[in-house]
């Protein structure tokens, strides 16, 4: 057990006093970095990067050498636990992920797996241990998965997806069948999520990428409850430490209250919601996230400065902000102007901390 | 000056009583309907379909003779006015649009022309004509035209975009040029709506399919500024009769009350918003358009039926309502499936209006 050097993103999402506003950046080790094509190119393909814990760890620790952020987050792919529960998952140059078993019938669900993360999932267990000791405590590492509504989407659809026609068909046409297949999916991410932390992870993120789509009645009825029901297992003291979980819906900004009492630490925010709403809205109980607009990035450096600050205003003064981008950075940015973003969160929140 | 046989539309949208929540359909003249694939087939193509005001005329009445809607709208195309200001529109066969000459700098955006809608839209007015007289008062016509925002996305990008780099690359970093390029989109989309009631639409509609991408501070500037312009210079009384107007943001639902605000007679409402909700929100400035989700008519009828009886009884009792889906109708969607909601929608509907 190593001691955090740095520790304002643990101290941040638990709402306790931090000098300095953290800042990391979704999808920080990735396309937009040189060293990272380096990698991904030594590798030969993106699953192997994603299977070999020593390149996941080495595309792990890039940005950090590059940028002082805050916190590192495990490079890997969401649909890793769906591929370890049977379906089979490949990559088609240019074409986003494909399973070749989609999940579409009683039948289909019913020969699910529920895999155990040191067997089926190892590679990812070891990738966290590997990054957690190369880290040696120097920032915090984020552990993550995908919610279960949004690794079913991918399931049932056998792929990405514009219109969910497939699972959305099954949702309202048979519900039971739906929550049957959620129901698994949630057993997996939980177990996941807490092998995580085991190996390692100081933080864990869910990620709901497509819980925006639902109405708000199946929201709540098909997302959320599944992750409230991983938020209530996970086991947040490890080895007398609290591990902070964060949980983001992209497009959930209608809903933060409902995510907020599902008990998560923080809740990440899309660049769809006030910063200063969120927080009058659900600040009293959860630590807020986010939320630049990734795109600001294209930007020069001074126009980048100024959306930092007005975001820090947004928040305003104490602790309980974690900066970041509202989803993942794009991979055309030009590295200085992340770095630019990352400058001017440290230059400019000192004062909203005193 | 022909009689409305069927006003509901209209005195649904101006919350005055009905004796049935009207309902149409975003796409109602689509890709679903088998007569409109052979017409679409009979034209060679989908912009010569958008372009000769017979078959336009013949798309937009092919739903009407199948259900017993409350409600035409004009079969054209948002992307008929960029292309008017001189883009060079086309369609590659499964791809999306296109732009022959995206609008990229300085140069670009002083170069556009505000197209005189009797000439370079003559064949959109004169759908409008033919499918007025060809309606007789049966129910109204609905004009519609794209948001300023939404056309300058396609207009930058060149075509249909996931993260929108190079128009909020442009936003970012040039507000000015961006301003420039929506205030002549803006005079162009007056024009052209305005025209549009003067040929004979009853009742129009600004769809803002993109706006929802925009963090709240960008979208009142860049989006909904320009609606808000185009509403206060619409001819909203026309030979005697309210041309009642609809302001739809998709992913807008979190700004409503700002919506409201500009001055419309009705939002419309993806399914992400609680209709219950939104009408507390805003039901003493607007009437409400929308909001079942359009997967759900994958489902069996019944099942269809069970959310319109939620999506009725969700609005409540009294006028304001026109039901419609969250978005267009998918391609896969059985007619059938369509004609339940339909029924649904009449049958169960005057239990709120006594």
């Amino acid at each position: 057990m190593s001691e955090l050097k740095n520790d304002r993103l643990i101290r941040a999402l638990l709402r306790q006093p931090v000098d300095v506003t953290p800042v990391w950046m979704m999808r920080q080790a990735g396309r937009y970095l040189p060293e990272y094509r380096a990698t991904r190119e030594k590798a030969g393909n993106f699953l192997t990067l994603c299977k070999t814990p020593e390149l996941a760890c080495e595309v792990t620790l890039q940005p950090l050498e590059r940028f002082p952020l805050d916190a590192a987050i495990l490079f890997s792919d969401i649909l890793t636990v769906p591929d370890a529960m049977g379906l089979g998952l490949y990559f088609e140059e240019g074409e986003g992920p494909r399973f070749s078993h989609p999940v579409r019938d009683q039948a289909a669900v019913e020969a699910l797996g529920v895999p155990d993360p040191e067997q089926e999932l190892g590679y990812v267990m070891d990738a966290v241990r590997l990054i957690h000791r190369e880290l040696d405590g120097r920032v915090p590492l984020i552990g993550f998965t995908g919610s279960p509504w949004t690794l079913a989407t991918y399931m049932v659809e056998g792929g990405t997806s514009k219109d969910f026609a497939r699972i959305k068909g099954m949702m309202y046409d048979r519900p039971d069948l739906m929550h049957q297949l959620l129901g698994k999916t949630a057993d997996a991410v939980a177990l996941y999520l807490n092998a995580q932390i085991r190996a390692g992870a100081q933080a864990v993120m869910i990620f709901d990428t497509w819980g925006g789509a639902l109405s708000p009645g199946c929201y709540r009825e098909f997302s959320l409850a599944y992750m409230a029901q991983i938020v209530r297992g996970l086991e947040r003291n490890h080895n007398g430490r609290t591990i902070p979980v964060i949980l983001f819906t992209k497009n959930g900004g209608q809903w933060l209250e409902a995510m907020a009492e599902t008990g998560p630490d923080a809740l990440g925010l899309d660049w769809t919601t006030d910063l200063g709403d969120a927080r009058r809205r659900v600040g009293q109980h959860v630590a807020l996230q986010g939320n630049m607009d990734p795109a600001v990035l294209y930007a020069a450096p001074a126009r980048i400065e100024a959306e930092v600050e007005r975001i820090l205003a947004d928040y305003g003064t104490g602790s309980g902000h974690v900066f970041n981008l509202g989803h993942g950075i794009h991979p055309a940015i030009d590295p200085e102007h992340a770095a630019a973003m990352i400058e001017a969160v440290h230059r400019l929140s000192p004062a909203y901390h005193s």
